[in-house]
């Protein structure tokens, strides 16, 4: 679809100065920018792009004013970055508006899907399952029985849901997701091993984001819990009767074993490893790569593996890294100290 | 479904005390226990929780005598934790009783299904496929030409299992497992690189579980194998050529390079990375996050980036966080010589 | 398929020493070779097997002469290894023979498909998307919409390609590959996040191969880049904006976070973590584990985390493990110390 300045303008609430038939079709960096699309300036240090750049318009704060000749039109609005978020995301809504349940996929009689749904082509949907108004559900997906889904929710192709789970609204699983596999839970029996059912189900909270191929495993007895808000990266592992606060932040590869309560707004790194067992607190911060293998305090900022605060951990490696130099210190004042004591 | 207290007493050889015509239809911890739920006793520091739960029904053991007024029936059992682990089997048992062949799935006419076998919809069966009896294929799952699968299998949705592979009996592979893959060889070629053909397969032997988004690559040549009993928890990577022993577990996250061969009875922790081309003893265990660049001895315990021996780590570990206050200390006493000699 | 020696010597242009009609259906490593199967000789340190093998017939070097009686027939080539892979290749590409498409897929009306592709059943091809000659897309994968893929490229059961993504020629992309999964983007709003719409896309360039159940996002803007020739291994994240050279290889569960850059021919191990916004040069090697914070130069080596030097860490990490050793040196130091001041 192409858009005109003057349509843009409209969109955003912006002025223009330029050429307002000037048309778009796409979106750029202005550093990137090429004839037909649209970009924006906000950060002052980009400036100097502006004067380069090919993109035919360029929204920009109301202040901005050109010191050199520009090849873009402008559109000139209260905050850049803003508008330009917005219509992003006005961009993006737009990707989603399919509906109606293709032919070659499977509902089940006992299902119900709510108004205004896409069910794409090679999705199962289990017994009794319950699917909210507006939800897009793309092909390839499996809804095993009895779980809900709320209105509002994207879950992209190939994502695989167990029975008897909870989805919230508005929350996006993208490829690959698996949720509600069996806890890893195995009682020793002489050299080998006896399963544990794994009856528990996943609860996912409304306005989750969960990234490609991660997996969220089912509780044994009660549930995995995802609260309000929680967003996991790519290829994180959410272990059996973990539950992780609202709003809480995880980075791509991490895992965090089972039982584990996770507090609220807390930001973890990726490939961080959280042990079994832990009540780590609210707003707590953890590095990448660190191992936590103890419970963490409100606010605490933590890394290293296993972890310890931020601070003393960076100061700790400052040393490791001259550790040879130390060594070969401690050996020069032994012999010192033994000609003196001579 | 629902259970009365006596059916349920009926099935776990046990006696009920209080109301045997309530009903259950799902199960709870003693601590979270809603009406309509069974529970169970079997720690005694649960014991006042069983004051308080509203399950309709608590497994307890014979020698247990409530000291005050409960809200649940009661069954009486020799052992509470072995009769509810039977429960919760035999409820999960009742999960997997799907058979016969959904009309949308792809079986080829070569292949051959066994008795009682589930095959769902989206799920494609390749050429000269053999799936043994009562094995049940999830939607959504793709097994190549030539893959034999054993008896009792449960395959869920949207495993992948390439062609020529070799799974056992009562074998596990939840959701998005990839078995079977091209293992990652490459050889130099000025620059860039030329494939190596990995014409080899996977074994795995009799139950096996293998949790969610797990990949096990093929071999070479010869095969990757997976021993009898083998855990494998999810998103974990197991490259060509790979051996496991007989009932080792290994936790999410770890990784094991090729050519690797590892004992038996070993226990790995999560997010371990073990090179190629090692032997591993038998009862090895490997804590979280290691990094294994050394064959390890039957029975060692390591942990650590490049491992060591557990104790040796944790005590190292203790003084680099330290380290900063022992290398003021150096300084201290370098001065002190200094002054000293003069 | 069986093939006899004398058609074997005829493929890799050899001389047949031995019985020219016996028949081989399979390949085997000398030291596993059973009858029916083709092995080769190349290391002299395998020498010995050769009089042992079962493999009914081995290609070897020109100068080869045995010193013992053989049970094989022998194949003789300028280069053993060579020519062996050159059967391996040829073995392997018997393997991706199949065309046309298979009924129970879908293909949207406004996609094309070139000549002698594959496009198995449950697959499902979007708007407007372009597949190249010759192309492979086994059952159960999505092609997005605007999606091009070019030609010679194999597309393992269940790989998802998202909207708007390149493909170059001869890619493949292993089970469970993600591509152009959202950017993790997120915009603090209070104490909850606002999503950043991720509207560009992934360009993966020609002779890349993607190894299973990676995942690889698309730009918020502009192109996540995969080079021509780079090799992934599995489980492996790439974030948005991420690009990396030609030629990279990258070992399994590595992950690069958003908008780092990765020269050309490095060799980067499995588990590494490498954080956003950063530049690493031309082949660099980076060990297993190590944690990148840190632009790194053309050609350095590191390990660590965070990593430095490779031979510098070793170094530290030998007096890491004795540290508690250089502790109680210290100690005893300062005592001496103390009273040799008195």
């Amino acid at each position: 679809m192409e858009f005109s300045a003057n349509q843009i303008a409209d969109l955003v609430g912006g002025r223009v100065e330029g050429n307002p038939e000037v048309k778009v079709s796409n979106l750029s960096k202005i550093e990137e920018g090429q004839p037909g699309t649209l970009s924006f300036l906000a950060n002052p240090q980009y400036i100097p792009f502006i004067y380069k750049t090919n993109a035919s318009i360029v929204i920009v704060n109301e202040d901005f004013v050109p010191e050199e000749k520009l090849n873009s039109t402008l559109i000139k609005v209260p905050d850049a970055y803003q508008a330009f978020a917005r219509l992003l995301e006005m961009y993006n809504q737009m990707q989603h508006t399919r509906s109606g349940i293709e032919d070659q996929s499977f509902v089940s009689s006992s299902a119900s899907i709510g108004k205004d749904c896409y069910v794409g082509a090679f999705t199962y949907i289990g017994e009794n399952v319950k699917i909210g108004d507006n939800t897009k559900i793309y092909p390839g997906c499996f809804i095993g029985d009895n779980t809900q889904v709320g209105k509002d929710c994207l879950i992209f192709s190939g994502t695989k849901i167990y029975a008897d789970c909870r989805i919230g609204e508005s929350v996006t699983l993208h490829s690959g997701v698996v949720v509600g596999g069996d806890g890893f839970g195995f009682a020793p029996n002489n050299n080998s091993y006896d399963k544990v059912a794994q009856i528990g189900n996943v609860i996912i909270e409304d306005h989750v984001e969960v990234g490609s191929n991660t997996t969220i495993d089912r509780a044994t007895l009660g549930s995995t819990i995802i609260r309000q808000g929680v967003k996991l990266d790519n290829l994180i592992q959410i272990a059996h009767n973990v539950e992780i606060g609202e709003n809480t932040v995880i980075a791509a590869q991490t895992g965090v074993a089972g039982s584990t309560k996770i507090g609220k707004n807390c930001m973890i790194g990726g490939q961080v490893g959280i042990i079994g067992h832990l009540n780590i607190g609210n707003d707590v911060k953890i590095a990448a790569q660190s191992g936590i293998g103890n419970n963490i305090k409100d606010g605490e900022i933590v890394q290293g593996s296993p972890a310890f605060g931020l601070r003393e951990y960076k100061k700790s490696y400052v040393y490791f890294r001259k550790l040879a130099q130390l060594a070969e210190d401690i050996d020069n004042l032994k012999k010192q100290m033994q000609s003196l004591q001579q």
